[in-house]
This record gives C-alpha cells, structure tokens and sequence, in this order.
C-alpha cells in the first residue's frame, strides 16, 4: 500500500514540520490538517504548512490513508475519539508521542478495529507553535515506530516508507523498550534541565539576574531544553511515569556517588568519569546526531 | 598604569585565545607564552598565539606587566611558584580559573608581595588544548574580577582594562561570592552533564549504541558539556568544594520534589515550574548570553 493522502492534527512544531517536508520531499501526498486552537489554524494557512486546513477533525482525516496525531500525549486519546467516526476503513493511525506504552492503549481504547502504529520521530527543538516547524526538522533523525504484535507487515512497511521519504532513519521496537531508552535520552535530560533552572531562579543568595550574566559558563545549555513546551513535557513525564522515575533512580545513585567523591577529595574518581564520558561526545558525533563544531556553532560571540 | 608586555603561562583553550584576541583587538601590547608541554608550545608558535613562545617560564615572564596563568586551578600553585624569581616588581598576577579563593590562596602563598587579582573570563567551547582557541572567544562574555581587599585600585583598573579592549564586560566581586554563583552556572550544570552521560554509558538493559542513536532527544546536548577538560573539571570541584556541595544539595532537593510530583501524578506542579523556566531562557538571550535561533544553530539537519 502506499500513502497518497496524509492527515496531520494537530499543527504545532512537530505537525507543522511533517506538512513542510511532506510539500518538499513527497510533493505526490496531498496533505489535510487541523487543529483545534483557531489562531493556529490561521497561522497554518498563512504558511501552507498543509494543503488544506480543516475546521473540524472529521473533515480532515476523511479519505485520509494516513493520519498522524501530533498533540500532547495526555491529549491522543480526546484527539482520537473526535476522528473515530470519520475514518477511512483502510487508515493507519499513527502519532509523534515521545512515549509509547501509554499512547498505544489510548489509541486502542479510542479506535477499536482501527490500524495503530504508533511512532515518534526523535527530533525537535526547543520552540513549538505554528511558526516553529521547518522541512529539514526530520532528516538523519531517527523515527522509533513501535507496532503491536498485531500489526499488518504492510501497514508498517507504508509507514517506515513514509518517514523514510522525508529524510528520516526507521527503526523498530517495543513499546515498553522505546520508554526505556527515551527516559535516558530524552526525558530524564529534560527533567533535570526543567529542575537546575528552576533551582537557579529560585536562590536567595544568588541574584536572578547574576544567573543570567554568567550562564555562558554552561547553565545556557540547560536553559534550551527547559524552554520547551510545558503541556507536552508534564504529559510525557506522566504518561512515562515507571521509566521515567526508574532511570532517575539510577541518575541520582551516581550523582551521590559523584558527591561523595567531591566531598573526599577523591580526584581519582572524578577524573575516571570525565574522561569516559569525552568519548560519548564522539560518539554522537561520528553517528551525525550532533554538529561537530564547538559549542554547537553557536554564533553569539560577536 | 597601561600593560604592554603581557604573559601568558599556559597555552591551551584560554590562553590561546587571550594570545589570538590580544593579537586582533589590542595589538600594541607585546605577547610572550609558556606551556610546560613541548608539543603544545610546538603548536603554539605554529599557529603564532604568542609573539615569543618560551622554553621556560622565567623567560615569558620577564619584564611583563601583566602575568595570566591559564592553567588548570589545581597546577595554579606550582605555576607560580616557577615564575616567582623572574617577576618583575611591577607586575600583576592574574589568572582565568573557574573557583576563585582557592586560587587567591595559590598565588598569595607562592608569590608573597606580589599584586595579586584573581579573574575568571565566563567563556570557554567544550574542546581544549592549543588548537581549540580562538580571537573572539570572549566577545561580548563577562570576565569576573575578584580582588583582594587591599588591591590597588589602579591595578584593578588596568586589569579591567585589559579585558574590556579584549570585547569582554568586567564585573567586580567577592572571591567568595563568585565561587557560589559560579556553582550554580557552571559547576552544578556540569557535574550533572558528566553524570547523566556517565549514567547512560553504564546501562545494561539499554545499549550505548541506542543511547547515542536515540541522543537528539536532549541528551546530545549534556555529551557537549561532558566533553569538557578532565582535569580542568577535576580541579574545579576539588577547589570550590562546599559552594558546588552547598548548591548540589539545592538541586537534589529540587529534583526529589519533582519525583514525588511524577510519582503522585501532580501535573499541576509540573507545568507550574516548566513555565517558570521558559521565562529564564528568554532573559538569557535578551542578555546577549545565548545564540536566540532553535537548537542553538545547529547545523545538522542536512
């Protein structure tokens, strides 16, 4: 089967960048979307993040072979009853939710009979909305599609060559092993970057703006990821809630650990650790997962 | 008084780039270099950070007005202690560590009578070593001076001076007080950075290879911090001891709240604190201190 007609709803960041690199890397697919905030589907319209801009879900995802659903994780399921009539008895219903397990059974509980394959393309940044998507968001990431047992070879193949098609590299796994590996990649990042800034504005003795003057020396990279969006981020981490609190168990094991080096003196330990992790930098490097330049080719020095 | 004979002692990322920013922004001042290994002094004359690059550190000293040591904080001591005899009576002794009273300790014991003012450049890339340096690094970044109570006022002035003819903001403050804010911009920031990527690397149920695949998640970033120099960042905790102790136990206690609100399932809390924080990343570019386009420019996506 090959996907002719794609349905997005939900037109933030995510959503809106499937709708650009659809246009630039897979013209052929005509694109529908929605979203239920009237001011984004103005904006989505004005920047053509999709070829046509529905008013309601139904009309969106009607014919549609394809539908993604790109809304917070809390929201899938609200998002999936509201199309649950409208449907095409061929579609895949698909999403970008950065976790898995719980999206899965949503999808299930909302669309009973339907083809679920749920995903999550690896990528992002730290703005969202309507304005923040671009074409290129997905190429060389990775796009984690995590299908039930169940799921029909062809529906999966359809969908790995979806993704393929705008630049991306599939892989597949269990759901339960996705939230896993993306608690230490991503969310448990994510916590602590949220929780060291909060600490930094919440000092007495330490002035907010002095925080601010001197976050060159490394706070300015926390305060990226914590600039993410809020209702997207609390539902991963609800939505998440055993991996997540799992590999914070293990963070915070070693960083007792890390503590009770600085506290003895035990330069030995610390220098052990520093020069491991070096390597991993390289590492991401060599995998193109990151820009080689330093400081990220950040160009804010003059 | 004006400097213009400068030394530099040490000549990796930091004093590389005094060498090349003197070069480009104040170029009346002469430049003399040491580095205690041959291969970087080798690099050194190559790409010409210094006008004279010395085989001893006497050499570079002599008739300088001002001395910066631009070695780790925990080589401070002996540095100065090699070129105490060689000083001219007139100079001023300063140096770019990361902690600030320990260092001031170092220099008043090896270099007793000499004028001492003690200052700390917030700028740096996550690479080292002679090639790493570059003329801008500190353009627009603030350099933190900490004298001592009884330092002359017109020393200081030339100090800062200097910095500000190398595209820098000055700031003047207590040993003590840097050492705390310092803490919680860069110390804490990369203590948990060299943890959570220590922590990835170690796992058994998820692969290093998944852990670096699946890093554009957020973890990418933390690998840049945690490619940091290990024995600069060895030093640096062992020096600022009970500040980096002081605000870790902010931070853990923070992120203990915040797994008991994942854990209770408290969304309100986490969205409460996750919009906070978007606020400070905002005032972090408003301030000049971060490149404002997404994902810091990167420029891996094609």
């Amino acid at each position: 089967m090959t996907i002719t007609r794609l349905a997005i709803i939900g037109l933030g960041l995510l959503g809106g960048s499937i709708g650009l690199a659809v246009r630039e890397h897979a013209g052929a697919i005509a694109t529908a979307g929605y979203d239920r905030d009237p001011r984004v589907r103005e904006k989505a319209r004005e920047r053509g993040l999709v070829g046509t801009v529905c008013d309601n879900p139904a009309d969106a995802v009607r014919d549609a072979d394809l539908v993604v659903l790109c809304v917070p994780v809390g929201a899938m399921e609200e998002a999936a009853r509201e199309i649950a009539g409208a449907l095409s008895p061929h579609a895949i219903v698909s999403d970008v939710g950065s976790s898995k397990q719980s999206v899965a059974e949503a999808l299930e509980r909302a669309l009973p009979g339907v083809c679920i394959i749920p995903a999550h393309p690896v990528a992002g940044t730290e703005q969202s909305g309507p304005e923040a998507g671009f074409a290129s968001l997905f190429t060389n990431r990775w796009c984690i599609l995590t299908p039930p047992d169940d799921a029909e070879e062809e529906a999966v193949a359809a969908l790995s060559g979806f993704w393929t098609s705008l630049g991306a590299r599939v892989e597949i796994m269990e759901a339960a092993h996705h939230d896993l590996v993306l608690a230490v990649t991503s969310h448990i990042p994510h916590l602590i970057a949220f929780t060291i800034v909060g600490t930094a504005s919440d000092l007495e003795d330490v002035t907010r703006s002095e925080v601010i003057k001197y976050s060159a020396g490394g706070f300015r990279d926390f305060t990226r990821i914590a600039a993410s969006d809020p209702v997207m981020w609390r539902d991963v981490f609800l939505s998440n809630r055993p991996a997540v609190l799992e590999m914070l168990g293990r963070f915070t094991e070693d960083l007792t650990a890390l503590q009770r080096a600085i506290r003895s003196g035990d330069g030995e330990a610390l220098h052990d650790l520093f020069s491991r992790t070096r390597a991993i930098r390289r590492a991401v490097i060599e995998e193109g997962q990151d820009d080689e330049r330093p400081d990220f080719g950040r160009e804010d020095h003059g």
